[in-house]
């Protein structure tokens, strides 16, 4: 028995977030668990990297699983992707260490959350990005996100994801990048709250429609008393990008 | 009553092409035609650009109808954005005389076919784009594509929409583009053969993967009297960029 690294990617629009859950619903674990029975795997359940939530993308989720294989693991690759469905696929798949974990040994996280700038519907943008009008202020937005980088406590904009665990992250890198319809937020830190990017994207966007609310934000960063107000901006959006270890 | 010019979008992959068809199946125009009569149009049909085939995206389809409408354009735009399935948009609206006709009224059609290069699955990617691998020889590409500008015959490559219609068009443009993940051929014309597009890039491939067979492409083009046996790319990599009036 040996412990696999598999990078994977997935459309997270029909399924219901990635972790398995009790009911019988469509889960990005659920199906990979049973891809992997398909090519003789007998374990109890797969570590990730991250559990993303109902309609949130993947370009580089970590999975780790142990597994009799007597092959190479680039066959194992190709064995996986013929035995998942379409809107999950396997990227790259390694040998690690027994002792590898995809989310405790994990260094950084990058997610990437993709807004479009248009009046009217985008179908062929939509799936992937959230559409937003009027466009936000750009320097507001470069001021907001600026805030975010540092060791942070982040209380104000998402909860731990063990009951009482702390809620400071340590941000790496927060920006906003003009794309071609729009713009994105990329944001890579050591670890992320529960729903944390999706809090923060919205609270930055209405910041960007009305910029007099720059202050009420700044003080919610690192203030453990408050909670942000106001809604999550919706999951089609955001992507994990790449987890570094 | 008016006549009334309109940019639409639609994301192709649940449509059964374009064009109503006979039985009840679901088609973009289909599907205009109800949201059109839920704000009250009588008419029979309207009027489009080109007919897009099964699982072909549009950013720029066009087309018209007459209607009575007493408020602005940019109220019609949005009227019809309620009243449609969210894979289809309305982008624009205009009136325009009476005597305008989208397919008619064309002077060219301008389509993007996007490639992506990649050895396993990408679910972010494969609903718009074809995944080819391994990636092809971009020079026999770019030189290919510049044998198809001109006053050209394709009848090797597609038929007309009219039974006995004649087979040439004038391209204006064609080029292999790169992009983040592969390359996209873009082409304009005056108007184009039936599956012409994904004709050309299915062959354009074959010879990206094999430049050896660069000169039998080469004698098809303008030679009425064969026929290029090959595939078809596959609808959902293509696009309907732009009509130009």
């Amino acid at each position: 028995m040996e412990t696999y690294k598999s990078i994977i990617a997935y459309d997270g629009t029909e399924f219901k977030g990635f972790q398995r859950q009790a009911e019988n619903l469509r889960t990005v674990q659920a199906e990979f668990e049973r891809g992997l029975r398909r090519i003789g795997w007998k374990e109890e359940s797969i570590q990730a990297a991250g559990r993303t939530d109902a309609g949130v993308h993947a370009k580089g989720q970590v999975v780790s699983y142990r597994l009799q294989w007597r092959s190479q693991a680039s066959d194992l690759t190709r064995a996986l992707n013929a035995n998942l469905p379409e809107d999950i696929a396997v990227r790259n798949t390694e040998k690690v260490d027994a002792d590898f974990h995809p989310r405790f040994s994990a260094r950084s996280r990058f997610y990437r959350y993709t807004i479009i700038f248009a009046e009217h519907r985008e179908p062929l943008q939509e799936r992937y990005a959230w559409r937003v009008w009027p466009a936000p202020d750009f320097e507001a937005l470069d001021e907001v996100a600026s805030w975010l980088v540092g060791e942070v406590d982040f209380r104000a904009f998402g909860s731990a994801p063990i009951e009482g665990g702390h809620t400071i992250r340590e941000v790496y890198r927060a920006d906003w990048i003009p794309t071609s319809y729009g713009m994105a937020f990329e944001i890579v830190a050591n670890a992320f709250l529960y729903r944390m990017v999706r809090r923060l994207v919205a609270a930055m966007i209405e910041i960007g429609h009305h910029p007099d609310r720059k202050q009420a934000f700044r003080e919610m960063i690192g203030d453990p008393s408050n909670r942000w107000e106001g809604t999550l901006a919706p999951p089609g959006g955001l992507c994990l990008e790449r987890v570094t270890y």
